[in-house]
């Protein structure tokens, strides 16, 4: 079966029907809204319970639509639903809600200050772009469409083109599980098609939206989303080129193994990881290349997602390559058809400057660049030459002092252009934790104060609404004197201004 | 003097000057940021000290160029300084930098989890806009200058033309204070020119930007942040018609209270306040419409700030009068020069909804419009037509259970498009507390998970930043296991994730 044949196997959603929809998610917001958190935790847990009931079938399409391998698809079924478990974490904690209670103060610094209460509360229908490369964990019911829930707003998913059976199955088993278990109609749907994606974006009752993929396509629909008459906030994850800078303190210690990693992880999913490695700075003198090259070769050719995806990467390829001071260690060479082996270029940094964005920009696929720099004291400023990233690597000997000292001025650099600064392992692989933070300044997002992975990612569909001297039966229970949800809340008592800045 | 003698009275920012702020504030951004948070709060107290110590020089600018009176700019100039050491509190207490520490796991649910810490950093350097109506609290050092500059963020203000020589000279007690506490130079610079507070929002050494003032205006530069080759945050607070709901049991309780408490509050500050109400919605048997006329008739015009707001109210106020279905009910007129006197109109509820935007709009300046309405149930639809506001004002009795229940749905629908809901008072004046919000939906903000007044303003302009595996001596402050700035915490230890969902 061809990719297109795949595409055409689930038609477009009508504009009734997108209607229909739109309408059910504006309908539901209130009621799903007002739920309490830890009911909507048992709807989550009761769709991570549907996904596991359903995983062969789920995997068994997966499989057929994306040509990613059954283990990987397992583990990445298996993470989508510790995904939904982690946020009923949040919602049975609580804390997401970021209650403050300032008492009423009758000797407050500024006059008297009343009873105020503030709560944050769903922010209304969210829609969710589904993306390319991961079927299950940034997809149907991903991190996006999870937070999305667990905050409370019903969800809109527009489904990626490169799995569109996938979407349309798992959207049932998702809607199923939410009705079973007690969700108002209208919380979940899936649509298909992009002018019906791009329509919603365009709706009035769709409050936010959530994007993975890439930055053309991302900035399009952000501008979208900013041109309404009424401005949305669109949280896209768009692209990143996650630069990797190794010690030579590093390549003395354990430069075989670095090698051996890096190649393992920017051909990790035929090089389609929002994390890929795409640049590899190394000390001119490494002396690794012929690990590098052995480690490549050893990397079998390996199907890409959809067309578009390969199509696409074979342009960067080529571009790349062509690129005046560029030299070709291993050369996959293009997509045939969607079937790719991984490609390893290299440079020295001062070509990279001089090339910016030919040799920056992302090239999605299996292919990374090793770059050769003269001294560390270069990383600092090689480093604000590229553009923000979700990720930056660095590799250094962690025995021995002097090298990782040697790091630091390299290390405050990236902390203000990536989202996740690590050291001595690989950006692919993004833990689903409460200290997670997947995002960073523009290219890599449109929304740098937020996170599209972990306990966080719920933050960017709630909205604070402060209660003022609000009637004891009017207050949500949130508000509450007597903490009816047990949540763990701020106060501030009388008097405390006194205090301020004494 | 003119307006327009006391605009002239500064001269524009040249563009050589403008370069050189902004590089200096992308300068200082890495030393102010990297400061302990109670460096910086010690900063922000040696500022609030400092416009105490001028206050009598900088009343007398203000009171010069805004024609507001004595003690309403002395009233505000303590506001101002009381907001910065609310700011130091934060910084005290440490837990707007939301550190979540994950420790390593071995058996984490989707694979081994490492070592994860996340912070706060600041973005960068912050473009702030004065406004017009608070020469102080909404201007070079009010609340959106204080929180940037207590996240860690340079601040460039772009003065406003209604009180240039107030902006320049604040500008120097601020950045002379901050100089003498020790603040890196460029952390503080005043701009002025329209024109130059375009060039600056497009400059890329701008991280962020915040503004109050008119739905034009602050859409005009939203639209501009957004189509930047990199999109940053535009936090804009914009136009809010405030309305005031008041039920059959309110008017019974205490209507004559009520009427005098609404003329005082859409006059206050001659209608010039973002929170002023520009809707009353009574039962339509009232029976108060003498009660008002008398109180609005009582107050005596005033000077209006700018010559551009007044001749902007003035039009407002023709078209609200001439809008088919309105009645006067006190026509203060069009203002004469800067001078204005209060008007009210009335209407009922099908005429508001016929005629939209035409009454909807806001009018900023001292006009309100009575709506009279004929049942509670009508109410949360009435609200479901009004655009979203910062504030939304709930009058009732009480001490009438009945009266009380008979506001629930409108409570709930008002909760949903409002950022504060009030209880029996009203929206002008705003407390500068933890708990405060003040935002809102489109057009009353540009980003409606945020507050630009209380202690949440400053999350605006802090990113997240997580550190992988780090060496210890490469850990910021705030993530070291000693904790050595001893912040409030959030731990989450190995094991937990067996607990999710069960």
């Amino acid at each position: 079966m061809s990719s297109s044949e795949v595409i055409d196997s689930v038609p477009e959603t009508t504009d009734d029907e997108l209607n229909r929809i739109l309408s059910g998610a504006a309908e539901a917001a209130g009621p799903f809204g007002a739920l309490p958190p830890k009911t909507r935790a048992a709807h989550l847990v009761a769709v991570a319970d549907a996904l596991h009931a359903h995983d062969d079938e789920l995997v068994e399409l997966a499989i057929a639509e994306s040509g990613l391998p059954d283990a990987r698809l397992r583990g990445e079924l298996n993470r989508t639903a510790v995904q939904l478990r982690l946020f009923a974490e949040v919602l049975a904690r609580g804390a997401y809600l970021d209650v403050v209670l300032d008492a009423a103060d009758p000797d407050f610094a500024i006059g008297p200050r009343p009873d105020l209460r503030r709560v944050k509360l769903p922010i209304g229908p969210v829609l969710v772009y589904a993306a390319s490369n991961f079927p299950f964990a940034f997809s149907v019911i991903g991190g996006d469409s999870a937070s999305a829930l667990a905050a409370g707003c019903p969800v809109v998913l527009k489904s990626h083109p490169g799995h569109p059976r996938l979407s349309a199955r798992t959207g049932q088993v998702v809607a199923d599980a939410l009705r079973t278990a007690g969700a108002p109609d209208g919380v979940f749907a899936v649509i298909h098609g992009d002018r019906q994606g791009v329509d919603a974006l365009r709706d009035e009752r769709i409050a936010a939206a959530a994007f993975t993929g890439s930055v053309a396509g991302g900035r399009a629909l952000f501008d979208i989303a900013a041109a309404r008459p009424r401005p949305i906030p669109f949280f896209g994850e768009l692209g990143s080129n996650n630069p990797v800078f190794v010690t030579p303190g590093a390549v003395r210690a354990r430069g075989a193994e670095i090698a051996r990693g890096y190649v393992e992880s920017f051909t990790l999913g035929v090089g389609q990881f929002c994390t890929k490695p795409g640049l590899l700075f190394l000390p001119a003198d490494h002396g690794l290349e012929d690990a590098l090259v052995e480690a490549v070769r050893a990397v079998p050719g390996a199907r890409m997602l959809t067309e578009k995806v390969s199509r696409g990467y074979g342009s960067r390829h080529d571009a790349i390559l062509a690129a005046a001071g560029v030299r070709t260690l291993v050369d996959g060479g293009d997509p045939d058809g969607l079937a790719a082996a991984p490609t390893l270029a290299a440079t020295d940094s001062g070509t990279l400057l001089d090339r910016g964005a030919d040799l920056l920009d992302e090239a999605f696929g299996p292919l990374s660049i090793v770059v050769g720099y003269d001294k560390v004291d270069e990383l600092p400023v090689l480093a604000a030459a590229l553009e923000p990233s979700l990720t930056a690597t660095v590799h250094l000997d962690a025995d021995d002092p002097a090298d990782t000292e040697s790091a630091r001025p390299l290390v405050t650099r990236l902390a203000e252009q990536a989202g996740r600064v690590l050291f001595n392992g690989w950006p692919t692989g993004v833990a689903v934790t409460p200290a997670m933070h997947h995002g960073g300044p523009y290219p890599s997002t449109t929304a740098p104060l937020h996170t599209s992975v972990g306990s966080r990612a719920i933050d960017r569909f709630l909205r604070p609404v402060v209660f003022q001297n609000a009637p004891a039966a009017l207050l949500p229970d949130a508000l509450r004197d007597d903490n009816p949800l047990g949540l763990p809340r701020e106060t501030n008592p009388a008097g405390e201004s006194r205090t301020w800045g004494s």
